[in-house]
């Protein structure tokens, strides 16, 4: 039986104001719960039905408390309507540069929508991407939508908000940023390793930045969109950096 | 002023079931309700806020019916919280089979999420396809969502909804499919036109769709997210059948 506080408190977290007090967040769903669970998250406590433990006991910790709760109880604390079967309270990371080796790193340029951020950190994730820098003004991570939207690739990929001018100022990297006009990404030869920038979703990136990217590269339209998602953007371009290297 | 009956047949416009009735639709926003403007579609009405009337005089017939409303009439119309100047009813088109020509056409085996639907049919727009095949349980087109993710490239291509199976066994065309294992899409010589065919969100390609695949194709994965999402799977393949042909 889940305490009134404890459901308050887990309700709670649905709010950027409250997570960052607790410096906690939620996690929903039990693919993502498992994720979580092989992850270096701190984890407070999983809330799961019946079935969680049995089916995932590889990767249950003993140290890890779970409490477990009905169907009802579930959909009571979640955020969405499938919360199929575990939520789990773990402690947020503290937001710390990333050491970067030789890499390509996403930059994110204002992106707001959460649902766009989780994508494209699943996305970074299957291409290999470790690391993205985000300007202060993006989607939070740890969001339920963001987490949700990531399909347990948040537990892969670290996502470290910064103030991106100061931040490209002291970058040495090839910094792409994609544009309406640019070279072809068709035809750009990549370097080992770089920044991709990806601009808000309105109004691209903005001049600050945009006057720190060395390269301007353009995804070819045939047809007649005005644009592309940037969450398909990011894809499309990382799918160019990465072709025939693998 | 608004009628209470024409608010409540705007709002019931929401619900599948209603629009089958009346067959008709609604866009929301002045960017996609400007779209409408330009494309075949009829329009039965457009709700707009003083200032639309001036904005798209260009391509305002003046045949349409343009009622003004304010803000807060719009807020109460329409599903999205930053509907911003403009609202149309449309009707829908009939589903009739396209004439297809020498072309690539996307074909959804149970695509269910509006969001992914219209994010789909952008990125086709971007890519200068023309037709869509969908299953009848995939997402409904005229899905407000859907209208929405499109950016107002539903004015541009077209969706028809059959019965997968029945359609793919009279085609001559080369079925491209996208599973786990398939040839690398960076290495596959499309044809000049041909069919590809986008799985369903959890599940993937049906069994009785992949039995008429005849090209087995993937996206090389470098990382460790277990899939990407439908709408980028569809982008990235595009990105491959088109690149350098433009």
């Amino acid at each position: 039986m889940l305490s009134k506080a404890k459901i308050k408190f887990v309700k709670s977290l649905q709010v950027k104001k409250y997570r960052k007090q607790e410096q906690s967040f939620v996690v929903e769903g039990a693919k993502s719960v498992a994720e979580l669970l092989t992850s270096d998250f701190i984890i407070d406590c999983v809330l799961a039905q019946p079935g969680f433990r049995k089916a995932y006991a590889g990767v249950l910790k003993k140290e890890i408390e779970v409490v477990e709760v009905n169907e009802k109880e579930l959909a009571q604390l979640g955020t969405f309507q499938t919360n199929d079967a575990a939520l789990a309270v773990a402690r947020m990371k503290p937001n710390t540069p990333p050491l970067l080796n030789e890499e390509f790193c996403l930059v994110l340029d204002d992106l707001r929508d959460p649902g766009n951020l989780g994508t494209i950190i699943r996305t970074a994730d299957w291409y290999g991407l470790k690391n993205i820098i985000a300007s202060e003004e993006t989607a939070d991570f740890y969001n339920p939508k963001t987490i949700s939207a990531t399909m347990g690739s948040f537990a892969r990929v670290n996502v470290f908000y910064t103030h991106l001018p100061t931040f490209l100022q002291k970058n040495q990297w090839p910094v792409y940023g994609t544009f309406m006009q640019g070279e072809d990404v068709h035809r750009t030869e990549f370097s080992t390793h770089g920044l991709i920038v990806i601009g808000n979703e309105s109004n691209g990136i903005s001049p600050e930045v945009s006057s720190l990217v060395t390269h301007r590269i353009t995804i070819p339209r045939i047809g007649k969109a005005e644009s592309l998602n940037a969450a398909m953007a990011t894809g499309i371009v990382l799918d160019n950096v990465f072709r025939l290297k693998e």
